[in-house]
């Protein structure tokens, strides 16, 4: 995607995304329809969908040869990543949304021929935009954010984990968690992986782990946490597919390999 | 203690909180003198001892015959809880200060003849001030906060805990621990007690769980979650002792019992 290009669509995206945060502000005590997708914990409501919607409607009339991959159902049966394409979570955090009526974002990432080009993650209620475009830096608002610090330690970082990771999983062991608990610094759980992609991207937090996320749940992360100079994989320290779900761990570069490692100990 | 003397102290701390916060928020972008206090991730900083002796000396002025318990070592040396206290966390969630700038709270709570009177829980980056008076109600800045939700099953609850509750402790066995955070609907860590305090009060979370917490980090926050209609006591649904270190379990009445009975089958 050439830099024209990229800003066009840039521009555009960034206006929507103002736009169906400004929506969601405007309705956010009104009565929920909330809806349970795969298991009771995995909330979907009307406003998840309708945002959605809203995306692809108007991505399909302004851009009619891009393509979609999202969360809710409104977007393409894509086999690749050629060309471009669009990948939306319209409210990443539903359980943060219902519950606390903040602590959510919208996460747009763009991708052009498999290469992350754009990135926005909105925390809507705080009105905070996290942005990128490859290349040319991230930004949280009108701020440029700084580069992670070149050198963190394991044991000064602090790092983004849910609490399953402490529980019996097809993939670390529980022992080897617990040490990983004990040796960093700190840990903390947010309940929006978009946002804990931000929170590295600025680093408030050095590092986020987590089993199993969709292409939605990071694809605007990737752009952005890669514009401060951090790096995102699998939990094995290997490439994202775009096209299925991943386990995540996106982080400052500089305790990435330590990590990994440790993971390994007692990877299954 | 009468309305006229809680009106009286409750403006004056008032208006202390929000001038230190101001102080904080001037400084925060200052270099930073760290100590460690009793292992490498209990983090102190000259912010934090500051803001302590700015309180410590203007009660000590102010208010002569009060008493002082407080976390850096400025206040009294107490062994009841007669007359009146007043329990301060100069910088709730140090380690948030230190790492993000931002999700750490100044934590007063003044109680008289051991009765809590007053709390306030300001965390201090976003300039929001949760406070209450007993009988008064709770307020985060001008708005009083509702009375928490009557009913919340156990299986629809938003916990906050830390990690360590799932690595081995000398409270309740990890296995347990692991099926409540299968049982409840999600699980949060956000690195400041007061804070986590405060989000129960606005109902955003719906319990908070802590193995071992000092009274300041407690006193603000029990007189708040209070004023809304939850309750807070130790892990064992016991009462807290304001003089030394509890476990602690503040939440929405309704999920108390069966958290607490739930706890009693791995309690060590």
């Amino acid at each position: 995607m050439n830099m024209e290009e990229r800003t066009k669509v840039y521009n555009q995206a960034r206006e929507w995304v103002l736009q169906a945060g400004a929506v969601i502000r405007d309705k956010i005590n009104d009565p929920l329809t909330i809806d349970t997708k795969s298991n009771p914990n995995d909330l979907v409501t009307t406003m998840d969908k309708d945002t959605e919607e809203f995306f692809v409607t108007n991505i399909k009339s302004e851009f009619p040869d891009h393509f979609i991959l999202s969360e809710e159902g409104f977007g393409d049966n894509l086999t690749n990543m050629d060309g471009t394409v669009w990948i939306i979570d319209p409210i990443d955090g539903t359980m943060n949304f219902v519950h606390q009526k903040r602590n959510f974002a919208i996460s747009i990432g763009i991708f052009h021929d498999g290469i992350g080009e754009i990135g926005f993650i909105y925390d809507v209620m705080s009105d905070i935009l996290y942005c990128a475009k490859k290349g040319e830096g991230a930004y949280k608002n009108e701020m440029r954010l700084l580069p992670l610090k070149e050198k963190v330690n394991m044991e000064e970082a602090i790092l983004g984990m849910n609490h399953f990771w402490l529980c019996s999983n097809r993939l670390v062991d529980e022992q080897t968690m617990q040490q990983l608990v004990k040796t960093v610094r700190g840990t903390r759980t947010y309940g929006s992986a978009a946002l804990e992609f931000a929170y590295v991207a600025e680093g408030i937090v050095d590092g986020y782990l987590t089993m199993s996320l969709a292409p939605w749940d990071i694809a605007a992360g990737i752009v952005i946490v890669n514009e401060v100079g951090g790096v995102t994989t699998n939990i094995d320290g290997k490439q994202l597919d775009m096209l299925s779900k991943n386990s995540v761990f996106t982080c400052n570069t500089s305790i990435q390999k330590n990590i990994v490692d440790f993971l390994q100990k007692g990877r299954k």
